[in-house]
């Protein structure tokens, strides 16, 4: 996929995986970058998520990004710190930026262990030779143990684009799952409009994927600007919107031992933080993923998650709808239930939601849970 | 296991399970009982729920309760609510009491299906002349899918004792774990100290439970006193908490698929609300719970899920534990990996967490994650 204009990138092999794969990428641009940031809201938060943070509050331009996968650089200590400040440093060294703080960071993978340095000093050197103009490498050298690479683009009327790569949930080699998303777009959008809308738009796509209820202490999504193309700013919101929730639905879908994507779809709310609230509880809970596992329409198991959701809810105008049939309104309707459970043996399951107290909606996306999931992180050995 | 004094109980089979197991039982006390409850917070509330609930802000002497297992007469609309008042006043007509409101009413089993009134007419009847002294056939009687019986009891000095019964987490049969506890005790305590000291008990036991997140419309911790004996103030509440959180570990340990019962214990909180809160989300993330089922002391789930629970935390002094070997103190810990996976394949699991803060504490139950939790609720059906 071409990169917006503004924008070269790379992703090669540095050696920091074990299994050869690509690990070390860079996202560059010869102008300043407009851009907004998201994280991790855990206490425990890898050296480039407090990095990042700090650089939010700065009027340091932003030139460049550099990712590596394999190692997370988390719960390192002093070390990480000094080690993630020198990963930029080398960035802007071989890129003749005028200061690391030029630079955001970002690493993924297995926690608890030092970043080998080594073969960062050697490898981030020639990195600016093979800067390109599609996305390929970058998205593949992103990921850790996702089974496929990550990508969405947006065309809006002008020609102004928007293009993003992110990678998920594969959790066997790091000790968290990462999810980390980087959205590229040559539109113009000054830094508060981009930070207000960002803040939204990640609420209502990053924010409402659940493979597990776990975080990582890793999780970044990254949005730049290269300020070429004039674009509507509603057509821009709706775009950027778009192409966050598509990269979302990606990740869900390729969630750990995952068959299906699950889409909750929440209306009737009070409030969108009601919205939000009782679609996610439904999308992560355990005994409704493995419900969804054995196509199973199971009514009980999604308004009793509602329920527990701590969103305002009228219990008896509640309506409960699974692949457009209803199967709740305010008590348990009749349904063929060998006919739904047919329906939803496929790959995309959708519940339909409607609390029936406002006018307020919000969506999440998770996945079913299977004993392959099981498997993986039972397997799995610190 | 012999009742307190003043105490009289039955369970029978009335046929509303389908395999023909005890279903139907009867707690029975001549003399009024003081008594307290906490229920589920879930919007979704079963009749019995909502009708005990009342009860709770009336003076109405309370002499009896009687549970059905098989039929949670939950999401049964107005039909329920009749059926349930209706369990009440045939309890009353049978036992020659005044009213049906000194008799409460416990449900759990399937949930969406109107209640046999037939069968429960024709059998409570005749659960008066088969009362006895001793908790085994009420303690089978309220089981659903639960592997075992719950029981346990405690003798204070002087010879008050407390008796408790409880069913737990088995979700083949119903939509959802039903959670039900009755604890009988012949001390003597008034209803005001009683209800204090119940919320506290429950918020320290049965609400630090985690089978998977999942809560059910009919749970129910019920405390019963016919005020027989006198105790020592703080000896009774020490021995009611000692017996919640006994039925409590008897209740994780039998969670669906659970091989292991896991302990969370945390320490150095600012808050007991911190303290059960980072417990409880330790005890219930699903990373960590498939790593103690592969006996894996993952450090890196555990700091994760203390870092997400709203917990205040010194994260550089934050110190986790697992089989008494530490493997966290701000940083990761060097420990013998092998050594420790070793004494984690065992039945019993302990996590210690220090949050470094202050010196509140709280623990929290739950069990692992096995392929079998996903077999049984992927496998049920609607």
């Amino acid at each position: 996929m071409k990169l917006p204009q503004g924008f070269r990138a790379v992703g090669v092999r540095a050696g920091l995986k074990v299994s050869g794969k690509p690990d070390l990428s860079l996202i560059y641009s010869a102008d300043p970058l407009v851009w907004s940031l998201t994280t991790t809201r855990n206490l425990l938060q890898a050296a480039c998520v407090t990095r990042n943070r700090v650089r939010l509050d700065s009027t340091d331009p932003v030139h460049a990004v550099v990712i590596n996968s394999g190692n997370a650089n988390c719960a390192t200590g002093d070390q990480g710190v000094t080690d993630n400040t020198e990963m930029a440093r080398l960035v802007a060294d071989a890129l003749d930026l005028a200061s690391p703080d030029t630079v955001l960071t970002a690493s993924t993978g297995i926690i608890g262990r030092h970043l080998d340095m080594a073969k960062l000093r050697e490898q981030i050197p020639n990195l600016k030779d093979q800067l390109g103009d599609d996305t390929d490498a970058l998205a593949r050298a992103i990921l850790t143990t996702d089974l496929v690479s990550k990508t969405a683009e947006v065309t809006l009327p002008g020609g102004g684009r928007i293009v993003g790569v992110a990678k998920g949930s594969g959790m066997i080699h790091p000790n968290m799952a990462t999810m980390l998303a980087f959205v590229m777009t040559d539109v113009v959008v000054d830094q508060t409009t981009l930070r207000t809308l960002w803040a939204r738009i990640v609420a209502d796509s990053f924010n409402q994927i659940t493979v597990d209820g776990d975080t990582s202490p890793n999780d970044m999504a990254l949005v730049l600007s290269s300020g070429r193309v004039s674009a509507d700013a509603e057509g821009f919101a709706g775009g950027l919107e778009h192409l966050a929730q598509d990269l979302t639905k990606q990740i869900a879908r390729d969630g750990e031992g995952a068959t299906k994507l699950l889409t909750i779809r929440v209306r009737g709310a009070d409030s969108v933080t009601d919205a939000r609230s009782a679609a996610r509880t439904v999308a992560s809970s355990s005994l409704f993923k493995a419900a969804v596992h054995g196509n199973d329409p199971n009514w009980g198991r999604i308004v009793s998650a509602v329920g527990r959701s701590n969103a305002t809810v009228d219990m008896d105008r509640l309506r409960v709808s699974v692949q457009d049939v209803v199967v709740y309104h305010g008590l348990p309707q009749p349904f063929d239930a060998k006919a739904l459970s047919q329906a939803m043996d496929t790959e995309d399951v959708i519940v339909d939601i409607d609390l029936a107290v406002g006018d307020k909606s919000a969506s999440a996306w998770g996945c079913d849970l299977s004993k392959e999931y099981v498997t993986i992180n039972a397997d799995y050995h610190t």
